[in-house]
């Protein structure tokens, strides 16, 4: 039976690893600092399809079949799949998934859906529901530019706070075997709206959903910030990288270099003209499958804070002029000792 | 622990009740068979608010103050919030419960977000992660149709297979404290895909993979259909009704008066036009709360199969010439001895 520490926080009784991970990318991820540890880079922006969403499914369906052969799991192997995305009506994942014979449940986070996803696969997992679950998302900067802002062919300006949604794909396989890599708590989020309005402007909503969820984290769990090697947030970019230290810092919580968010992680700002950094469900998903967890398994880190936040607005509810809300779902990852 | 009988279904270990149920609806559906049993009906279909949109989320937050209330509970008592709808971004839910402070967990099932929400939040609740957990959707006819087919200013003709988008919401509140009736079982969807590409037959589009879940739970747990006093599907229709009941007549199960779909029950055929039927997260939803356990409660069924259907396409994914994807969650539903 899992433990529950507080309102947000649960602690996990069995052990739950991170059984395997694949990453897939487009070729300006390839090109990000952590390029080289995707498993498949992509040069081809349709991934072999003739639309956007087609791409983005498919780039998802290529990310399973990698996470499975690496696995060295076929899908009858999985018990659950635990799935979503941006795409309206989450028909990214559901198209990438739909002939994988898995029993399937959608979730939204938008793009904290990882964490969410690994929250509620070790939640199931640590009630005997499930042994092995799978956990997978992406996002695709083509389809969510004309979903969410304009078609490319507009060739719309964008504005320095805004972030540019990765193309990628993240899974990761959850289960009781033994991996070098265990999830030993999660601290589910609260929606929190801080009344901004500006769909340009994602980091600086979602900041605070984040401060709160790792606050409370810390809170219910007793532990210091100094108790993790590294904390993610993803992805608020450097201005909500900015306000989410500052906040802290008003503690008098010091993060210092430990502190990390897979918006920036992803691509390089001195090379790579993306504004405020990346966001998209791919974005903290692929840097959680190719960078924070391969990293753990070569003793890096120990201890990792994963927090993902997600804006969960849609364009209608913004042109009706409501503001932004922002949920932050973290998990706590441990080395296997 | 819970116990896993199959690929799909799980036997939960502790005692998992229906603590709490509301629902809410439109005056549409007020006129229905069920209508005198939501707890609200609101003659405004805009809700007091100025857009569909939002008055999809005013209505699903009314549904959970009427949830509170009727449960006696505060928003402090809920542990987890599962919820989901069809808008864009589940921005129905979101809006609706981003001010409950409640740690939030999002569903996309379409419309079988309730059966979802119900399988999930008894998982969590079995293995201790939890022990109250609410799970709410809903629906809403007006800003379905413009988002899905057309706006409702167009006065576009239906055809006779399209079903009509329930306005309503349901909540219900799961917990392990004593109630009359039980969650016992949950089989787990896997999604289907017959190939058919009309958005306008979804109950053709559904049927296989309600067939699909129904026919593995009873499989998985042993159980002939005669077990149940009630099998409702939701929300096929009539069209999908009539093949999921030759789907089972052809395995020579012959469900009989049992069988039953919220979307036939939601709109009496001689007065209302609804064609095929009823649809929509709100439609099984508030079915549920509103019918179907308090139907248990006062005796009149012991044993309930609850298998609720949803077409996990987006009108996008349509217009590029792709089929519709299905998924069924069934949960059993059984009163208290």
């Amino acid at each position: 039976m899992a433990k529950k520490l507080g309102r947000q926080t649960v602690m996990f009784d069995r052990r739950i690893g991170i059984f395997a991970h694949a990453a897939v990318g487009g070729k300006y991820e390839g090109c990000g600092p952590i390029g080289r540890h995707f498993d498949i880079i992509s040069n081809d922006p349709y991934f072999g399809e003739s639309t956007w969403e087609k791409a983005e499914s498919r780039m998802e369906k290529l990310c399973f079949n990698t996470l499975m052969k690496k696995a060295g799991l076929s899908a009858c192997d999985i018990d659950v799949m635990l799935a979503g995305d941006l795409l309206n009506q989450c028909s990214g994942s559901a198209y990438a998934l739909r002939a994988s014979g898995i029993p399937h449940l959608g979730l939204y986070g938008a793009c904290s859906t990882m964490a969410e996803a690994l929250a509620v696969g070790a939640m199931i997992i640590d009630g005997g529901s499930a042994d092995t679950v799978c956990a997978l998302t992406g996002s695709h900067f083509c389809s969510a530019e004309r979903q969410f802002r304009l078609p490319l062919e507009y060739g719309g300006q964008r504005p320095p706070a805004s972030q540019w949604t990765v193309t990628a794909a993240g899974g990761i396989v959850m289960s009781t075997a033994p991996s070098m890599v265990d999830i030993t708590l999660a601290t589910i989020g609260i929606i929190h709206d801080t009344g901004l309005t500006d769909a340009n402007s994602m980091g600086a909503a979602m900041a605070p959903a984040a401060y709160n969820t790792v606050k409370a984290h810390l809170a219910e769990t007793g532990r210091p910030i100094e108790y993790y090697d590294a904390v993610f947030t993803g992805d608020l970019g450097a201005l909500g990288h900015d306000i989410f230290e500052k906040l802290f810092t008003e503690d008098e919580i010091h993060l210092g270099p430990r502190y990390i968010d897979c918006g920036m992680l992803i691509y390089d700002p001195a090379a790579q003209d993306v504004h405020s950094g990346g966001s998209g469900c791919g974005c903290c998903a692929s840097v959680l499958a190719a960078h924070i967890v391969p990293a753990m398994e070569k003793g890096i880190w120990k201890r990792v804070l994963f927090a993902a936040t997600g804006a969960l607005h849609s364009p209608t509810a913004i042109l009706q002029g409501e503001s932004i809300p922002a949920i932050c779902h973290a998990v706590s990852l441990e080395a296997a000792e």
